[in-house]
């Protein structure tokens, strides 16, 4: 059964008719709003659908939940899916799904569904997240929801009782919230760096020699903006592991919480990580496009021009040759070490890490 | 127990001896065949090892399921898993699974095992896939054999109740499905753009002027047929969807559904977006290797001597410098672009991901 | 409830508390401990613990279980979580989880936690791994505990009945087991491969010429080393299913074992595929890196004005252009087909494939 005939009602009663399941939908118009849902959907009243119906999902506004109240008898013993979402993170005290228990105790809540899209269910679970997370406090109810996901083709992962609920409907609204700081911090970092070298390549060598080289720009000053960005990034990641660590011998216990800023700044190390890897990693690829530039080119033949010109047979300066081999060759190995950093730090690799394998790695 | 002294009845009993479980094998001819199996296991006739055994699986092929019929009473009441698999997608009206149950209504059906290759079986679960898809519409015997999976190394995977049966067969038929068309259709484009290529840059100066330039073919040829290959899938990846939108608006409604061909379109996009990333990616390999290449030397040298012969000492286009400054930096954001892409159509990442951040990188 | 007074169990008493657990610590000096908890634990005697909790975790060394058999009595029917670990591999001949449950009959043990570090029940479980492994006999019980670690912020696992116990004790000591010899023999094989280069390409023409080119160590040799050691592994990779094949075809039956040094190489194949790809990028890397060293610009310079102080007009050799066009083109597409295996060989990946698509694309 479902009661209500929003958007997402609609996608809920697509996807079960063609799941295979008998779909009984309850709506307090039930005349005008037959037309919008499959035709081997039921519409009826609400009471009449929570009668012929063993679950029941609830898909109305939380503002809502209380016109049910006159179905309380009808439902009782059965169990109601609470498909709901916020509209913002932590809205209410308490979670729609526990709201939704407390109105009805004699029936069964399972939270669920909510982290999927009106869009997903009605074309099916194609690509993104499949998963569809699920809590209650009844096992045997979690169990007849969780069967029902996966064979709607979604992939049910429990996540224990009623207290979770919480956490499940404040998922939907989180939009990236470890990598906004971290982000915004490479950012700034590399408006700081960018201003520096374009004073030192460009705007300088104008002032003083009126010299125009304004096209270095896009490749040149990028290219000497990114490694500074990537070793203040990769800095701040060890960072605060030493200042922990010094905070820990200052107060003599490991049992101390950190203060706060310690704390986040913890807690974001592997996103400004990955931001330092993605900053090496197109600084080496920067680098490697400088030998096609037009501007290289150039360069090359005018001094071989004015060499040969000149008659001077030999330009090999052996400290510039060592200096140059020994840069790219650290630098290669430095970037082999970061993407092995950056590869563990996928998801499905590290949970095939223990913890000793983790830590040996970073 | 084990029914059959096929290669999969032989690989399931060394799999099960090696991971401590008593074996009893069930065969027609058991003086014939006890050679073939490991020692550890008891091999006797059919009745018997139904008797003795509680969970029994069942490796024999369909065709033959209705000789055991005669073992109906000793089988009442236990654990059937069937281990089956057909020879072709959807081959009969009901899963094998389904037909063993309807064959005996006093036993419980466990469709398992299939999708694991008697290979695996006999050598353990080293790589590759260690998921055993589990249906049955008994909870307690989907554990015990889930249980049993567990014991054997493999990672067991509920896949809910019996009407699953049929697409866990058909699993180990699909070869890539999805990819087909979406490689075919990257081979034929990149067949039309290289002739197309191979014409302008080889042939046609070789018709009017006399110039052999056949050794652009491995590699300049290439390198320019690639990025519009790309270039065409990136468009065909985000065009359904704006197809789908006037759809929509033409209609009036949402809930109607696409036609067939849009429909296979839409699903389609994730492969043609990552084959369209696949060229984009070879297209900057080639790039980074023209300057590798030795008639990139050659060309350069020449063009110095001629300069330095002509005493002329300065060839520098300002608009051909910024041009290529351009085109690079252009081409590395993009490319850039294009790998976080890729990234986020990782299994294991996605996951990670709800709607709203993965349509936000989208 | 929480029996010891170690790290483990002040970290567990945390992590309890801070997820909305009301927590009662056992210790046989309570008073002397109380300070070392957080505020909202009750650290009383282990008698008065015992029999306030329903769920109790053994945080205490295997070696003072048998301390705990004065509160048999009041542990009866309760159940114990094992969380213990050993210092080395299959230390004891029975798993610590089996050794408590010989020793409390009446009660339920349950196998957990145990993969978890103290500081990651502290501080939460923010990247590495989140997965808590259970196993006990008891379903009940296990989901109990399952529950308990979901509510702290990790991914229970349910690993199956208590014969698992000593495989999940065995996890946390490992330290990447099956990359250890390909990780030697990809070093020994890069040792001998430099030194035969070294002695080529520096000494050689040193000791013959004179000519100092001590400058090509850190680039040239390591490139000219790398893809040795890539063929080399490749081949090592291919080479044992070759001799698998050999050795059925002599005896004559797929069903004997391989020897056991054919064993242990078929199961590192993964590993040392992955290294050879390893290698394979690095080459890739390095080569591509050439044209921007010093050495090459003086080198080509130096050849310019050499062609232009003789005259010499065209230095154009049609053979060089084509082999190193040709030797480019065939690299890129070898190291595009060795990324795909590599990406297949994630587990997110390889999950998603069938035996069919995954000996297809290897």
């Amino acid at each position: 059964g479902v009661l209500g005939s929003g958007d997402f009602a609609r996608s809920l009663a697509v996807r079960l008719v063609c799941s295979g399941f008998r779909v009984v939908v309850g709506s307090r118009n039930p005349k005008r709003k037959a037309s919008l849902f499959p035709a081997a959907a039921e519409v009826t009243f609400q009471a009449e659908a929570a009668k012929k119906a063993d679950v029941i999902f609830v898909a109305i506004f939380r503002e809502h939940y209380s016109t049910l109240c006159d179905l309380a008898d009808v439902l009782a013993g059965k169990i109601l899916v609470d498909v709901s979402n916020n509209t913002e993170i932590n809205h209410h005290k308490e979670s729609n799904a526990e709201y939704l228990a407390s109105l009805f105790p004699a029936c069964t809540v399972v939270k669920g569904f909510n982290v999927v899209s009106a869009w997903t269910l009605q074309s099916g679970a194609r690509d993104g997240n499949k998963q569809v997370l699920i809590c209650s406090n009844n096992q045997e109810a979690k169990r007849t929801v969780a069967e029902i996901a996966q064979v709607m083709g979604f992939t049910p992962v429990d996540m224990g009782c009623m207290s979770a609920a919480c956490e499940i409907e404040n998922i939907p609204l989180r939009l990236l919230p470890a990598w906004k700081i971290p982000i915004f911090l490479a950012l700034g970092l590399f408006l700081c760096f960018f201003t520096y070298n374009l004073i030192r390549q460009v705007i300088h060598p104008y002032i003083r020699e009126q010299k125009n080289k304004l096209y270095k720009i896009p490749i040149e000053v990028v290219n000497t903006t990114l490694p500074c960005v990537s070793y203040v990034m990769l800095s701040l990641v060890y960072l605060p592991g030493v200042l922990a660590a010094c905070s820990q011998l200052y107060y003599g216990t490991k049992y101390r919480r950190f203060p706060d800023w310690l704390d986040q700044w913890l807690q974001h190390r592997k996103q400004i990580g990955l931001l330092s890897f993605l900053c090496a990693a197109l600084h080496a690829v920067y680098s490697l496009c400088l030998p096609m530039r037009r501007s290289h080119r150039y360069l090359l033949i005018e001094t071989a021009v004015k060499q040969a010109v000149e008659k001077k047979m030999t330009i090999w300066v052996e400290e510039e040759v060592w200096r140059m081999e020994i840069y790219i060759s650290v630098g290669i190995i430095a970037l082999g070490l970061l993407s092995l950093l950056a590869i563990t730090s996928l998801p499905s690799i590290a949970n095939s890490l223990n913890w000793r394998e983790f830590s040996f790695i970073q």
